[in-house]
C-alpha cells in the first residue's frame, strides 16, 4: 500500500537535499572548532575549494544553479534539538561533556557564512571567508555536496537495473574489503570518508556493512550524524588547518617555529587519553619531532596522514625511543590513501610494536573505481582548505611535496624555518 | 513514515507464502491443461517429486510442516478476477481467445487438488493424485515451493549486510550475463526458469533485468504471473507430459508408437503457428522424426531438450531437408541447461541456418552458484513428472540416459518400440 501522504510530503521538497544536518560532519571539526572558539575566536580566515585532479572539470560537470542551491540549504540548516542533545549528552571517548555548555550555545545558534562562487575555466572556485569557527564548518559539507553532485550528474542517465547493478559491484567489492579485513587479528579501524565520499546513503551503507562484517574491530566513524543514528563512536581529533592558521598569524620566524607547539599546548588544556595525538607532518615530521618539546613524547600517539607510512611510523618510534617512551604503549593511527591492501601491510609490521589503528577514508566511501565508462565516478582528490588567516597565505608542507600548498615564498620559507630538505614525492590518489 | 496499515496489515499473515496466485506457473502448462481437459479430460494420473540429486537432504533441510502450510496455502487459491480477464482478453501468439470460454469456466472454479506428502530417509515422497487436467497444474507450484523453501533456510542464519552482498553478487553475476548476451545480434531469448528459481522475487528482478538490459532481444517470460504484471508476452508451448501420459494409456505396441504423433494431432487442432513445436525426444528425437508423418515436417518449429543440443539441432536440419522444407524458415528453440557460454555458442553456430530461440531457465533464475559455504544455494535437478496414468507406469527416454525415468522393464520395451539405440550419456546439472 502506497502512503500516499509520504508521496506527497516528498513531492513538495524543491531538490534533494544533500547535506541535511550541521553534524553530517567529521568529529573532529566540531573538537578544532570548540577550540578555535575558545583560543583564537575572532581570526579572519579564508577556506577555499581545491580541486588537486584539473582533469575533473567539475563546472563542466556540475551545474552552477544546482551547487548554489545544495549550498543555500545548507546555510539554512541550524542543529536539531536531538542533535543538540546528543552532542550534549553523548559520551566521547569515554568523556561526558566533551562539549562545553558556551560551545554549545553558540554552535545551537549558527548558520553557516555566506559562500563565494563563481566558474572560471571548467572550474568552480568556491570560498569561504568569516571567522575562524563559523568558516571552518564549511570544508566538510562543501566537499561532500560536491563529490555527490557529481555522482548524480555521472549516474542520471542510467538505466534502473544498470543503477541497481552498479551499487551491487560496489557493494560486492566493498564487502570483499570487509572480508579481507576480518581476517586480520586485533584490527582496529574506523570510517574517516565522510569528505570524498560517493554519496551520504552510501557512506551509511557502508558502515552498516564494517558494523555488521567486522564487530569490534570496527571502532566507530568520523561522521557525527553516522554515529548519532548508527550508535557508533564518533571519531577524531585535529587536523591541519591548527598548525596552518596559528602558523599564519606567526610575526616572525621564530613565532612560526613554535606555532605548531602552541596548538599542541592548547589542545593538552582541553584534552587528555586517545585524544592527545599529534599530527606532526604539517611542516614536516622530522623536524617537527625532534625540535618537539618533551611533554609531546607523553602523549597518546601519533597520526600519520602524507609520505610513506611505514617511515613514518618508524621515525615516530624512534623518536619516543629517544624520549624514553615505550612504543608499545603509543598509538598509531594511519589515515593516509588507504585500501585494503595497505591496511593489511601495515597491521602485520607495526601490531605488537605499538597500538595500531585505522582512519579508512576514500576507499571505503567512493572505491567506484572502473564501475562506470571513462571511469567518471572514480574519486579524486578533492580539498577545502583555509587558504588564508588575517590576510596572511597559509602554507602545508606535509610529508609528500605532492600535497605541499600555498605560495611559492613562503613554502620557501617554511621549508628553511622548519628545517625541511628533500622529500620523496608520493602520487596523490585520493 | 511508516505506513501503520500495511504493517499491522503484514503481521497478520501466518505464513509468508510463496506461491501466491494460480498463474504463477508456466504458460505451457495452461495450454497443454487446455488440450488435457478436451481431450482426456478424465484420465487418471499421478505426478511424483523426483530429486535427481540426492546429496541434497530436503527433508533435513526444510521441515514437514512448513511445507505443508505452503502447500496448503496453495490448495486456498483461485483464479482471481484480474487474472482471468488477462487470460481471457490478452493476445497470445498473436491469437485473442487462446483460452476457450469453456476452459476458463473451469479454471475460474479451480481448486487445486489434495497431496500426499511423506518423509522418507531425508527426502520429501510428494505425490499427487487425480484426474489430469487438475493434477498437472500442481508440477510447478511445488518445485517453486520446495526450491524457495530450500533457499529461505539457507539464508535463515545470514546477517542482514551479508544478505544484501549475497544477491549484489548474484545480482552482478547475472547483470555480467546480460551484458554478454546483448552483444549478440539478432539474439531472441526468453526466461523458462520458473519451476526452479531462486524465489519468486529473484525470477521477477531476473525478469526485469533482462527487460532492461537487452530490449527487444529479451522475447518474454513462461512464467504468466510475471507476464501479467510486467506487460510480457507469455512463452511455452508443449512438454514431455503429454506423449508421456498417452503413451502409457496405450494397449498396444503398435498403440504406444503412434501416441507422441497423436498428441500432436490433437494440438494441431487447436494451434497454429508459433505454437506448432515440435518436442521430439521424449522417445528419442532420430526415431520420432525418421516415423513422423510428413504433416509434422510442416509445423513451424522443434525444441530441443535433452541430449547434444548442437547434433540435436543438426538432426532437426537434416530431417526438415529430408522432407523438402528449408530449414531457414523453421525455428529451433533450446531449453535444456542453458548457460552464457552455450547461447552464445549455439547462436553463433545455428543464426542463419535456422531461426534459432532460447529458453533460459534455472541458470538465468537460481544461479547462486559458490554464493554460499558448502554451496548451499546451488540450483539442483529437482522436477515433477507424471509418473503413472490409469494405474500404469510413465516411462520417459529423452536423449540423455541420466534424463530417462520410469521401470527398467517398461523402459526397454519402450526402446524396443521406438527402435533407441545406444545413447551418449550428458551429466545432468540442473
Amino acid at each position: 500500500m502506497a502512503d500516499i501522504a509520504s508521496r506527497v510530503y516528498n513531492h513538495k521538497w524543491k531538490i534533494d537535499p544533500i547535506v541535511r544536518s550541521l553534524i553530517d560532519t567529521d568529529f573532529y571539526k566540531l573538537l578544532m572548532c570548540q577550540s578555535v572558539l575558545r583560543n583564537r575566536p575572532d581570526t579572519q580566515v579564508t577556506f577555499s575549494l581545491i580541486n588537486r585532479n584539473s582533469a575533473v572539470r567539475l563546472a563542466e560537470l556540475i551545474d552552477e544553479g544546482e551547487l548554489r542551491e545544495q549550498l543555500d540549504h545548507i546555510r539554512s540548516l541550524s542543529l536539531s534539538r536531538g542533535e543538540s542533545t546528543w552532542l550534549r549528552g553523548n559520551t566521547f571517548y569515554g568523556k561526558r561533556q566533551m562539549f562545553r555548555p558556551d560551545f554549545m550555545e553558540w554552535f545551537e545558534k549558527l548558520r553557516l557564512p555566506p559562500y563565494h562562487l563563481e566558474t572560471r575555466d571548467g572550474q568552480f572556485e568556491l570560498t569561504f571567508e568569516g571567522s575562524w569557527p563559523e568558516v571552518m564548518l564549511w570544508e566538510i559539507p562543501a566537499l561532500s555536496v560536491l563529490m555527490e553532485l557529481r555522482s548524480r550528474k555521472v549516474l542520471a542517465d542510467m538505466g534502473r537495473f544498470e543503477l541497481q547493478v552498479l551499487y551491487a559491484r560496489a557493494m560486492t567489492r566493498l564487502w570483499e574489503k570487509i572480508e579481507a579485513l576480518r581476517q586480520v587479528d586485533g584490527l582496529r579501524i574506523a570510517d574517516f570518508g565522510t569528505r570524498r565520499r560517493h554519496s551520504f546513503l552510501w557512506q551509511d551503507w557502508a558502515v552498516q556493512a564494517m558494523q555488521e562484517g567486522l564487530g569490534a574491530k570496527f571502532t566507530g566513524t568520523s561522521n557525527c550524524l553516522i554515529a548519532l543514528r548508527r550508535e557508533l563512536e564518533a571519531i577524531g581529533t585535529n587536523a591541519h588547518e591548527l598548525p596552518m592558521v596559528y602558523a599564519a598569524l606567526a610575526d616572525t620566524d621564530a613565532a612560526l617555529h613554535r606555532a605548531p607547539y602552541e596548538v599542541l599546548e592548547d589542545w593538552q588544556d582541553e584534552h587528555d587519553g586517545n585524544l592527545r595525538i599529534i599530527l606532526p607532518d604539517t611542516f614536516g615530521t622530522a623536524g617537527f619531532l625532534e625540535h618537539a618539546p618533551d611533554w609531546l613524547a607523553g602523549w597518546t600517539g601519533i597520526r600519520i596522514d602524507s609520505g610513506d607510512p611505514a617511515k613514518g611510523a618508524e621515525t615516530a618510534i624512534a623518536w619516543w625511543r629517544a624520549r624514553g617512551e615505550d612504543p608499545r604503549d603509543k598509538l598509531i593511527i594511519f589515515s593516509d590513501g588507504l585500501d585494503t591492501r595497505k591496511i593489511i601491510e601495515l597491521h602485520a609490521q607495526f601490531a605488537g610494536r605499538v597500538r595500531v589503528s585505522f582512519g579508512w577514508g576514500t576507499l571505503l566511501t567512493n572505491d567506484f573505481r572502473g564501475l562506470v565508462p571513462d571511469d567518471g565516478l572514480a574519486p579524486f582528490s578533492l580539498v577545502c582548505k583555509a587558504v588564508a588567516a588575517e590576510g596572511r597565505p597559509t602554507v602545508k608542507l606535509s610529508d609528500n611535496p605532492n600535497k605541499a600548498m600555498g605560495p611559492e615564498a613562503e613554502v620557501a620559507r617554511y621549508k628553511r624555518v622548519f628545517g625541511v630538505g628533500t622529500q620523496d614525492p608520493i602520487e596523490v590518489v585520493v
